[in-house]
């Protein structure tokens, strides 16, 4: 018998699509969450897009969502350091989607050297002056927080760096550790709980990735749903202590 | 008394120059040495500048030497890679000082993603595209070697990322550690004193930094002189068990 869960919170890559392919069953499951009226986001660790770059193609794919139902690592980000000090300077190493969710908390983005914050996002454009400027903003005692901690991203090409090894430049320059932002940490997923507006009890995690999303959903003490449709298979469990708490072959074996 | 050593390797920022400016000493000690017959070479994790643009630089400031006396991280780079497979292809982040170390080697410099090796060396020019070409080529099985670890380079901005931090973007992606050649590791020191052509028991370390230079000679059990012209500062040794052979306030002082 399963739980009748009245929120959902759902990964992206490995859950709805393999890079530009749709993964059979997720429209579908997108379709039924509206239909029964279940609110849902989907938490994704990418910065680099925001949530109507990201609708957008998720619509082009066949999924009837909206720029609402996107919480990403971005928005958390802004809202993290908006919390902690309103109207903060931020040197950002990062792209569209990271810029956007700042400017738009009203958080403002500099390039000096003296800043409240240094944020660092994946950044195709990285250049050593960026990297150069968020060490010496560190050292000069801005607050280190990094949009997630990602080592790859899976690509045709294969595994190209993520946010998380371009994170080390500055974590091993200046011997400080970031904050992180994204899965698995608690920050991105207690927000957006927070906006889901359902209670822990009520709510799962779903996603393909158990050393993200379904680590994610365990820290902050929500029900899981692994999906065999991405990075872990079914012989990954045996290394890990704590199970999900339910696993499916495909979306459309779920009932919601 | 002092033993009278017939070998010197000598460290370079800190104990030759700071930044721009002559260390007081420096070039009598080279130019005593030089009148002496005593064989040195200066040992420099610099993988950047080519001999030449070191010695430059050294002449420029006044001391009397040549590139045949400069031994950098990048000449012991190309070395080690010829030892293990002469003519290797090799995949190359650095400068001009790793670039012409290499060639001059015989190894092929390539930009595709399946060499025998890839270096990193700093790069003032890093891409995304350069550090994902990294990543790919060790994971498509490429052995992993790094001119040195060191994580900040001292400027008259503050400390900019050194080569160590650079190097953890591809050492973290993907969960690879690199064989480093630079000082404190052994590789550098012992090509070195080959080039010498003295004795461990005749021959000397002399720098400024505990952590590289003093390590490095005490990690091939030659004897060290530590100078407090650079970094570590007498208060500094407490922290370290095993002390250096000798100490100085300068060269000036030291007896050769």
């Amino acid at each position: 018998m399963l739980t009748k869960y009245k929120g959902y919170l759902i990964d992206l890559d490995g859950t709805m699509y393999l890079g530009t392919d749709i993964i059979p069953g997720a429209p579908e499951f997108i379709d039924r969450l509206n239909a029964a009226n279940i609110p849902y986001l989907f938490v994704t660790n990418n910065s680099s897009r925001t949530p109507k770059q990201v609708a957008d193609k998720l619509v082009k794919m066949g999924i009837h969502t909206t720029p609402e139902n996107v919480f990403t690592t971005s928005r958390a980000t802004a809202q993290f350091i908006h919390d902690e000090k309103p109207g903060a300077s931020v040197y950002v190493i990062g792209e569209d989607g990271i810029l956007e969710a700042l400017t738009d908390k009203g958080l403002e983005v500099v390039t000096h050297e003296n800043p409240d914050y240094v944020v660092t996002g994946i950044d195709r454009g990285i250049t050593y002056e960026k990297l150069a400027g968020a060490c010496l903003s560190v050292r000069n005692g801005a607050r280190f927080i990094s949009t997630n901690g990602d080592i790859a991203i899976p690509t045709e090409r294969g595994f190209l760096p993520g946010n998380g090894s371009l994170t080390s430049v500055v974590t091993v320059s200046t011997e400080t550790q970031p904050v992180f932002i994204g899965k698995p940490e608690p920050v991105i997923m207690e927000q957006a709980l927070a906006v889901l507006g359902t209670t822990k009890e009520e709510t799962i995690m779903v996603g393909d990735y158990y050393d993200t999303d379904i680590r994610a959903g365990i820290g902050i003490g929500i029900d899981t749903l692994l999906v065999y449709t991405g990075v872990t298979q079914p012989d990954h469990l045996d290394r890990y202590e704590i199970k999900p708490t339910h696993t499916s072959q495909n979306l459309n074996e779920w009932p919601i």
